[in-house]
């Protein structure tokens, strides 16, 4: 979601061509205030679906993990949410919008700018079309997105605090940097990378972040035990199908935000085709993991379906404008079934994921960003994978630096007494519920 | 919601009655592409809201089963709600909105149609006034709602893969066809049968399809034992009550949206008395059932309360209009005493609904159609009961047909020790809460 | 939110600034629909958010009460979101939007008026420039709101209808005349008492209702026995977590749709900055009271936090427009402080609150109302702690006496054996989880 820096061709038009219109300032400036209204009213209603989202990951993962473990993985979605916000507030919505000495290396500066002037908007004859604070609200809810993803894979056995740590580092530092080379106008745009709204940006970024605590963290406590890969069933299904259908609504936001304009027809039209492609991936995606899970398991796996969902909208997110919605369920499709394969090799790998985030987000991230080789005509499978390498090397090489630190410093890793009693007691001091499991 | 094909008046009008804006075609352009971007938004909006009356069935419909059923019931709500997806793309909008050689039988095609072209709206002067895609995004929630409505209906016994077959039939054909009847021009329309938002169309379509479901299933295990009506708890009512939560949010969409217009100031004014009196008809039935159950039971039953407020909002549906605000809490009080009656009855009859549907949505939105004929001007007696036999007759035989046929192929019903353990091991390999329960 | 009585300047300068506009009527009145259209549909937005925060209010205090009490908090949390929307609708609007013969007397009518005339609209000029409909809906949730406040503090031991005929003179008239006193223009509007979105107006009020029931109602059984201060944990934190990540969301039209306005460059500024300082003081207070927690209790208390994030909240409701961003996040930080130490304190001091709804509403809403006096050039100290003193007098007296009424009348506490087995059977005749609980 690069910026738009358009003329609001209409609105100008409007202005040149009519004589009389143009001593009549009072109608072109109602035209713009209305326009500027309507695509600031729209980014706001995208970015509160979008911080919706951060409900969704919480509670797909406290349904995901066991009862012992819930309350930390909950203490975690929000205390994330919330370090995203400040810490974007603080330097990360500068480092990947301020512009920077050139693609590579962004410019630093701290805190947020006033807003728009009325003056200037006026004067810009509609080229800043809406509010810089509507912007901030909207991008900061995807910082938060993109650390919601980590915390589902390192559940059960990371200690919360250095969990926080990374989290700052995280949404102040790496993801701003990733997202300035692409959507702050940086050397990958340049390359012409294609991300519409993020599957590389956000959904790579998250899931890259998660592999390097993870090969760092190692597994969980009897996930492999006796040589076999054994399930750990999470404690409440109903709650992380809850969690699926609340990312699915806030995704509506997510990709159709990006198209960061609705005030005219084309725009629009644009915006709605957003909508209905990113629902059809999602459930193309869904049905997909369902049969599959059907025929190879014998079993109608509910958490395969509700990953493929998510498989679906992660996958179209790269491009969810260009393809029709036949093909826009086809992507679903195919990352619904990449996403139920990836979650039983990654186990075979070894690599502890509770609630498949990688999958979901890194291996059909993938998916996504080169589909958009297929399914946009601007699209270059050379830039596709360059942004993807790019992006994967960064984010992990300074996760895994960072993890690395926080490891060496103050641990990551909780005790096995404390693995084995639940992190609930240990971090938290409270139960998730009380009443109903007798640990 | 029958599609609007009005002239935007104001906007001709300008065009019309000032010479020298007639000159100056930037401005009416630029007003024309405000007013289509401000009604798409609406439908974009709207149809979120609806979409997230999905997750309000299957959270209320989880809530409402037992432990062991649960997982079942969360997989059909996320598939059916994907299916009805795919199939209304595939087909069934075609059929609903695609006209037809005459009322009765509809067109076919497949697939969706490219949208508005932005000169085609353009030289509409403001009649083409939505986007297409947006429209199609706002129906297909709407068909997922009344499968949805099917689903709580046959809970705890139907097989999963048979009930998913039935969703493909009701969603891509028997739905689109009715629907086709009412709201995309055909017989019903002309008759002059109202259903603003759908009591009928969508509430009493998918609760008869439940009956014919019902009939052939038969009931629960245990529900009729010793003679007896016994009551089978639901395992999780905070889960219930936020499912009702969400459909009450979900249905500002639903019915709000229906007016399918809100770009100048009568629309926006019908919207919000849309809004107002939905939530007062909700209000009024939940007050009402709460009352009723303390009266006749002794007790404030929470699940009537609930079933109250959601019959309030099936009855509004037919009508949310033209009635004053007490009216409409007074037209959601007769819904809301009603279904507390008919799920005494339906019980007493031996039709097994373990939660309440068909007395909510059959029921009652047969009473929101009848309703019309007092608080619409232009509503008929005759025509009303004329769709309501219509709908049923339709929606059940076609139904019955269909059930009975996936009946003597595949089987509906899941075997004796599969119902006593629990569906959701068999079906779905999976507990909803392997901690909390020792089934 | 004191209703704005603005000219639509644009609009007005537009049609006096250029002669050959106002021989236009087309242009100038499109605009005017347009603009009416768009704040409508912002006031409806806004509104559905805050009925949302009615499902939050449920689930955070069905989370934190135990499972055998769990139903009837429940009940009573729908029950009185009805009956406030009844009563609203019956006489507390026009008690608080009426006018009056004085500032402190408000004037008394009853049901709803008829919508704005669309030639009144346009005769105004823009002056009136919503939906009076959909005012009432953003309204009325607000009156829900302070009522759901009430419902946390008394948990676990007070009566269901009690309760509910409090609910009906809360909504009907106590809430309704301080309202009038501030956003119906009454004397408190008139002495420069500032109180954007409702600190005081709303959660203020609450939580001085919630005082006055918890004084006469007393602690519940166990809670300070043998001398101690003894944790009473709730029985399901992800419902405690969900229901606060609803409210957070719900907040962005509480506070947002509480600049009344977004049609022009200015107003959609204004919006957006509310939206942006909003979501940064939840941000701040829940880091905050995160911190705090682990430094005083060497425990990250999950509870703690979610009610840091709801006082960060409360705390920047009565003043969400003139900060920074940044000064937005410190008045977070120290709402979130103070209701970590408000909580502590208020249990030592045997004020049994099982929610801490009194801290969280009552304590940071005046720490809110304050802080205005520094946050905002226009405020007064004085006149912000006579407001504070005034809403506190006003509605704890009122409420005092209504419940001693009330507790005469038809008692208000549940008997002790009720309230060992839980009220759920007694007053609901059901369990909230009977497979999950032996109880």
């Amino acid at each position: 979601m690069r910026k738009k820096i358009t003329l609001a061709t209409l609105i100008l038009a409007a202005a040149s061509a009519a004589p009389a219109f143009a001593e009549e300032p009072g109608v072109g400036e109602t035209l713009i205030n209305l326009a500027y209204s309507i695509d600031t009213f729209y980014f706001l209603m995208s970015g509160a679906l979008v911080m919706w989202m951060a409900a969704g990951f919480a509670m797909l993962e406290a349904g995901l993990v066991r009862g012992k473990n819930t309350v930390e993985i909950l203490t975690k979605n929000v205390a994330l949410y919330s370090i995203a916000c400040i810490m974007y507030m603080f330097v990360g919505y500068n480092i990947m919008y301020g512009g920077g000495p050139n693609g590579f290396i962004p410019g630093l500066s701290f805190w947020l700018k006033a807003d728009n002037g009325v003056d200037a908007v006026l004067a810009s004859g509609g080229e800043t079309y809406y509010s810089a604070m509507a912007d901030f609200f909207f991008q900061v809810v995807f910082v938060a997105t993109a650390m919601s993803i980590v915390s589902g894979a390192v559940a059960e056995r990371m200690k919360l605090w250095s969990f926080l740590v990374f989290a700052v580092i995280l949404t102040g530092f790496i993801y701003p940097v990733e997202g300035y080379w692409k959507w702050g106008g940086g050397f990958l745009d340049s390359l012409g990378f294609l991300d519409f709204a993020g599957s590389g940006v956000v959904h790579l970024c998250g899931a890259s972040a998660a592999i390097a605590g993870v090969l760092l963290l190692g597994a969980r406590k009897g996930k492999y035990a006796g040589g076999r890969v054994n399930a750990i069933p999470g404690a409440n299904l109903p709650l992380a199908t809850l969690g699926t259908f609340i990312l699915w609504l806030g995704w509506f936001g997510f990709n159709g935000g990006s198209e960061l304009k609705i005030s005219n027809i084309e725009e629009a039209n644009a915006v709605s085709m957003v909508f209905v492609n990113t629902n059809m991936a999602a459930a193309g995606g869904l049905v997909a993991a369902l049969l599959l899970s059907q025929a190879w398991f014998g079993k109608a796996d509910l958490t395969m379906a509700l990953n493929g969902a998510l498989a679906g909208l992660v996958a179209i997110t790269a491009e969810p404008l260009t393809p029709t919605p036949l093909v826009a369920t086809i992507v679903g499709v195919i990352g619904g079934l990449l996403v139920v394969l990836s979650i039983v090799l990654i186990d075979k790998a070894r690599i502890d994921d509770p609630v498949g985030a990688i999958s979901v987000h890194g291996v059909v991230g993938i998916w996504g960003l080169l589909a958009v080789a297929f399914t946009n005509p601007e699209g270059s499978l050379v830039a596709q994978l360059t942004g993807i390498g790019v992006i994967f090397a960064w984010v992990f090489g300074t996760s895994f630096a960072a993890w690395f630190i926080i490891k060496a410093v103050m641990g990551i890793r909780v005790s096995e007494e404390e693995e084995l009693e639940g992190v609930d007691i240990a971090e938290c001091g409270l139960e998730a519920y009380p009443e109903f499991t007798s640990k």
